[in-house]
């Protein structure tokens, strides 16, 4: 089965009807269909599927070992979110090994294919969760008492659905199994319609992070409030995301974005009392990010005190600059004949495995550079280009 | 049982975990056992209960009948709203029945109290739906196809609650049964402080309506989008939040709020493809609540336009200034002693029926002037004070 005619396979999963897209987060029922969906998909490759501790899903070709060649991504999408952000490389993955098993190959070191747990974060806020857990670069506790929009804990939320959160937490024994990581991934930006080609080999991620902004001021009634006697939260948090685009404009490269602002309680006839909005921000370049955020912080406050409201700002997640494995990346490029290099804005698992084990990424074109969104796309033939070129690398990777 | 004591025994039905206070939405449980409690107290009373074809409850002290003496309000509420709002002016006026029982007096007219349905437009969006049904002010059909937060309509939903919503429409038959319409209401500002009084008799409402401005981008990756690639519906929407508060300190006496505010997806690392506000806009005086939101909207579209974003502003409720009838508050007044005369910005089912039948209001004192808020408050002495002066009025009002 090509990576395109999986991808049709899951086509009804997860669809969200309000919002158009997708909707697939973690322990929600379209996200277990889809680890279903997987399991048997893998099975049928004669692959042996482990769920470890957090929730990551690994489908061993052969016996698991040290030094593994292992490629993957992620079935999870962000609210309303396309068909591509993911599920490609997950596919791609599922393709390859079908594409090498055909040709007689046989690894020569183990092999497995990997589905990352929650790397959206549309759930509970923080991307590459699976990834980070398993790494150590998020505490578990705290990953444990993360909650979803409705207040549900992830340990909650994990519990009912089967799992064993007290579990979460380094798994030393799965990151030291990872000789190298590739991630095939849908580009989200216009790179390569502008290179012409259908494929490329990552080189950066630029530093990253989310941040919670929370105003607090008085909830009172819409009608009988002079607005003389207001303290609206409201004010100063649609000031901060028009601060959030000037600041930001200044700074070169720099990409921040509040997609997501939530007034408390939310009626139309009522005062917010609290208006808590989250700002993405990233910017290449050391420190530069926080430095970003301060900045915009300042003007938060500004405008707060100008309303008689607070605010305060609560750094959800972050991660620096992360360039991919430089033996990895030419050697990618030299079985793939010199295809471009591209950085990229978006934050990915690879990345968070960057620091640990040699990682990579292969991106494919996406033809109108839309992603997170219903209209991301890519063609079905470069679909299965992808697919050929990740079991060509990966052949060359696992001899 | 007086009415600060009936208070009490609701006080645990409804609470909003999340956002604290009280929510009461129409076909939800919480209203549901606030309806069986009304019919059970009522029942105590020796009141005779029956719901009309639109939802609202009629119990009759005695035979139903027209030149009916009718007083009462809502038990529905806003999102995390107060304890006061809609049911203090349900449990005067089960109180009021009571003191006029114990006193032997016996009504010389038709007399019942009335429980309004879906007065906040907390879930369906349109305030007063259960009077403005009845009265015809609101097309039964627009009012089948609401929809709540989450796409249900108002017929799926009143249907699966019981209700047959192809009957819902105006009943002449209920409102020519109407002589007088008195509700009491806790009051929603600081006018009652100010004057040093427990209780006073309305005089106006001020024009209001609620508009749906919806702004249309393009959804896209948060990290991956250059910022001058971006056509972010977020800017425009923060904008005009900013516009709505400029423009009406220019206008004497309005009062403009957005309270509620949903970004579509809602994901962090998401730049928005549609933000949709609400703008609530009160301006004492005929058409000036128009021309306000209509420099609003120009301000919206000139935000918009400037991002590569389009609006549409839609109306989704209006109702203009209304006087209650000077017979019924200067009879009110010769009862009470002269109590002082307030007028409101908050909307009221008395407002709604006042066209139709002479209409008045009682204002209870609220020490905070705060509403739709869990600090709504008012002390029990005068909660009770207020379920005398009721009692007083209907006394007359019923002879």
């Amino acid at each position: 089965m090509t990576a395109s005619g999986l991808l049709d396979r899951i086509a009804d999963v997860g669809r969200d009807r309000a919002r158009g897209g997708y909707s697939r987060h973690a322990f929600d029922s379209a996200e277990a269909e889809l680890r279903e969906w997987f399991t048997a998909e893998a099975g049928w490759l004669g692959l042996d599927v482990e769920t470890d501790r957090n929730g990551n899903i690994w489908a061993w070709w052969g016996t698991p070992g040290p030094d593994a060649t292992v490629t993957g991504s992620h079935l999870d999408s962000v609210p309303g979110g396309g068909a591509f952000d993911g599920p490609l490389g997950v596919v791609s993955a599922l393709d390859a090994v079908g594409i090498l098993q055909r040709k007689g190959f046989t690894p020569g070191k183990p092999f497995a294919v990997v589905v990352f747990a929650e790397e959206e974060g549309g759930r509970f806020g923080v991307p590459c969760l699976g990834s980070r857990l398993l790494t150590g670069s998020i505490d578990p506790d705290q990953a444990r008492a993360l909650r979803d929009p409705d207040g549900t804990t992830l340990a909650d939320a994990a519990s009912r659905a089967g799992y064993d959160p007290s579990r979460f937490g380094p798994d030393r024994e799965a990151l030291s199994r990872i000789g190298r990581f590739l991630e095939l991934h849908v580009e989200q930006g216009r790179g390569l319609i502008d290179l012409d080609s259908p494929v490329a080999v990552g080189s950066t991620v630029i530093a990253h992070g989310r941040w919670r902004f929370s105003f607090q001021g008085q909830g009172n009634h819409a009608g009988a409030t002079l607005l003389s006697d207001r303290r609206d939260p409201m004010l100063p948090a649609a000031a901060t995301v028009g601060a959030v685009r000037r600041i930001a404009a200044g700074v070169p490269d720099a990409r921040a974005t509040v997609g997501r602002l939530v007034p408390t309680p939310g009626g139309t006839n009522v005062i917010a009392s609290t208006v808590d909005l989250w700002l993405d921000a990233r910017v290449p370049g050391s420190g530069l990010t926080e430095a970003l955020v301060e900045d915009i912080a300042g003007a938060a406050r500004e405008a707060a005190a100008a309303e008689g409201c607070t605010v305060t700002v609560t750094k959800e997640s972050y991660s620096d600059t992360v360039a991919f494995d430089g033996g990895l990346r030419d050697r990618l490029s030299g079985v793939l004949g010199g295809v471009p290099e591209l950085p990229t804005g978006a934050g990915h698992d690879a990345a968070i495995l960057a620091p640990h084990v040699p990682s990579g990424m292969l991106y494919v074109r996406n033809p109108t550079g839309i992603s997170h969104s219903p209209e991301e796309f890519a063609e079905a033939a470069d679909v299965d280009h992808g697919a050929r070129a990740l079991a060509d690398v990966l052949e060359d990777l696992s001899r």
